[in-house]
Order: C-alpha cells, then structure tokens, then sequence
C-alpha cells in the first residue's frame, strides 16, 4: 500500500514537473529531488524515465479516449460546449504531451505512433460529432463542409493551449481558460449554426469576447 | 571572406539540424562535427548556442516582418493564398521555431519574449488584411467576424506543420506542402467568401481534395 503510493506520487510530480519545465528538462534524479527520495527508490518503481511518460501518456489517452467515446451524445450547441470544455481540461492537465510533442515523439517513437492514433481517434469522433450536428439540424453545412469543421475542431483542440504561450499578455504558466478555449472553437462552426441555436452562442460571445 | 562563409555555413547547417533532431538536441559541439570543423573554429564565430539561435530567430523575423509588410497588396483571394503559401514556406523553412517554441522560451526567455512580440505583429496585420478583404467585398462578414477570422489565421499559420507530424500517414520529416496548408487556411475564410470570389475556392478545392 506504501508501495502504491509512492508510485503514484512519483506519477503525479513527473507530470507536474513535465508540465512546469518541459519534458526534455527533467530527469528522474530531478523527480526523486523534488519528492525527497533516493533515486534508488524511484528507480524501484520506474527502471526509467520513459516508463514515467509511457504511464502518464496512458493516463492521457484513456481521457481523450473516453471522450470520443461519448461525443455520440452530443445532439445541441451546449453539449457541443461541454464536451470541448472537458477536452481542453484534460490537454491541459497533460499538457507537456502536444507541447513536447516533437521531443517526446523523436526521443520515443513507439509514444509518438500512438499519438498519431489517438489523432485519427479524434478526426474519427469529430467527424461523427460534426455529421450529428448536420443530420439534427443544428448546423446547416454540406458533407465536405462537415468533414472540413471536424479536421479543424480536431486541429485547434490539439494546438490552442500551445499557440497561446505565444501571444502576448499570456504567460505561459498562467492557468489556460478551457472554457475560452472551449468557445474559441465554437466560433469555427459559428457560420454554419442554425438560427434556433444561436442564441447560446450570443449568450457564450457576451461572456467571453470584451 | 573564408572567415564569412565559416560563419554562414555555420548558420545553414545549424538550422538544418535544429530542424531535422530539435533545438534541444543538437549542441555546438554536433554542429562542429557535421560541418567537419573543430570546436575552437566555431567557438571563435559563435560564442555560444544561443548566439546561433538568435541568429536564426532574426533571419525568420525579417521574413514574417516582410511578408506582414506586404499583406496591404492583397485585394483578391488569390493574393491571398499565395501571401499565404509564402508564410508556410517561412515558417517551414525555420520550423524548428515554432515546434520547438516550449524549450527555445524557457531556454531563452528574451527569444520567447520576441516570439510573443512577433505573433502580435502577425495579428496586427491579419486584422487589417481581414478587414480590406471585408472592405473590398471579397468576404461579407461583420467586423467581429473579421476579428476572428484574423485569430483563427494567425493560429493556423502558427501551428499547422506543428500539427502535422500528428496526423498519421505524416513523416515528420516529409516535405511539408505549403500549397495544401494555405488551402487548409483558407477553408477558414470560406463560408465568407462572396459568391465572385468563390470560383478561386472551387479551383483550389479540386486541386488539393481528394
């Protein structure tokens, strides 16, 4: 029970550190410093850095995996909005994974494979989110258009908590707004909303613009 | 003049390997290596890493300064695919820059500062290039709609090759298509494109579809 704690103590500073500092910036000896045990005990439970990562990328791909899961339950604007928000919280709490994404992938290739993956999961589930929204009406686009909304929902999802180190006034360890991010990516679908679910766009424009 | 070209060859071959392995990756003494040249030799042209770096920052500023410099020249969309294309060029050519942005802004902090300054400048001129478009009727979009379209370029500009090594069946060491990436860019643009400006969209469209 000792033992399984400190596993999961390992767990959670590596991704706190990883977040803070970056994945390629952090040793294990840093991690085993920062929970003030021997590296002998971190290397007790982890024989190396990369079964960390291999564990937390786990973690990360359950979360997304999860939500592509459940997207088929999307039918309106909110549920749209909430089902983003939810996605942004959890890049954001894996955030060293798309940040580092070009270090993790080329220092482990086997994690960067399974990266693509869950990209294809993701294209998959926005596809079939963006297709429901079309057949239920709530937004008005052809085929094509769908497919393009759902490549750029995908894209944006992925890159937004990156871009936003780097505009100005952002810091980049300052706590990411999901729910800004959230309506952020509405706004792509915003030409193609149905005039009957507008009025939540309104209402989320009034609390986030200005 | 021998001592100039050491130094340019110096340049070229850091920025291909930055590209190719990462900034995080590659020290001096590899550059020295590749290039065939001792340490000493290239110590005496580049005191430091990150002398090099800021180097190459510069020569990526000057081109984006450019090409935000020209952007009051688009008038029509196919001005503005090209404008477009020639940003990916640039930002492919130097695409260690923004991959890399996590570790070069914690690295350099100063460097990650500028990134942030040249992202401003970047939105600067995306708004006024949104607005001649809305102004010159190529677009029919509200002013805010203009806004946004603006945020939405500058991130897919920003982000899209970064995006790219996700997507699977994508090498990241592939060619990026630069072509392909400012049709992508402008998909964005298309619910808004006036039906006399459509007929480009529709070319381009059946260029890079399917």
């Amino acid at each position: 029970m000792a033992s399984l704690t400190t596993r999961e103590r390992i767990l959670q500073s590596s991704l706190a550190l990883f977040n803070a500092q970056g994945l390629a910036a952090v040793s294990t000896h840093r991690i085993a410093a920062e929970l003030g045990i021997s590296p002998g005990n971190l290397h007790y439970h982890f024989k190396a850095k990369q079964l960390i990562v291999e564990r937390l990328f786990r973690r990360f791909e359950e979360r997304l995996e999860e939500l592509n899961a459940s997207t088929d339950r999307v039918r309106a604007i909110d549920d749209l909005w909430l089902t983003l928000h939810l996605r942004f919280e959890a890049i954001d709490a894996y955030r060293f994974i798309y940040r580092d994404m070009a270090y993790l992938g080329s220092e482990y290739p086997a994690l960067g494979q399974r990266a693509q993956a869950l990209t294809a999961g993701n294209l998959l589930a926005a596809k079939a989110l963006c297709e429901t929204l079309r057949a239920t009406g709530v937004i008005e686009a052809t085929a094509e258009e769908a497919q393009i909304l759902a490549l750029q929902m995908v894209f944006t999802t992925t890159c937004w908590l990156s871009f936003e180190q780097l505009v100005p006034g952002r810091d980049a360890l300052q706590q990411a707004d999901p729910g800004l991010a959230a309506f952020y990516t509405l706004t792509l679908i915003s030409p193609y909303v149905s005039s009957e679910s507008r009025a939540y766009l309104d209402y989320l424009r009034g609390k986030y613009l200005r």
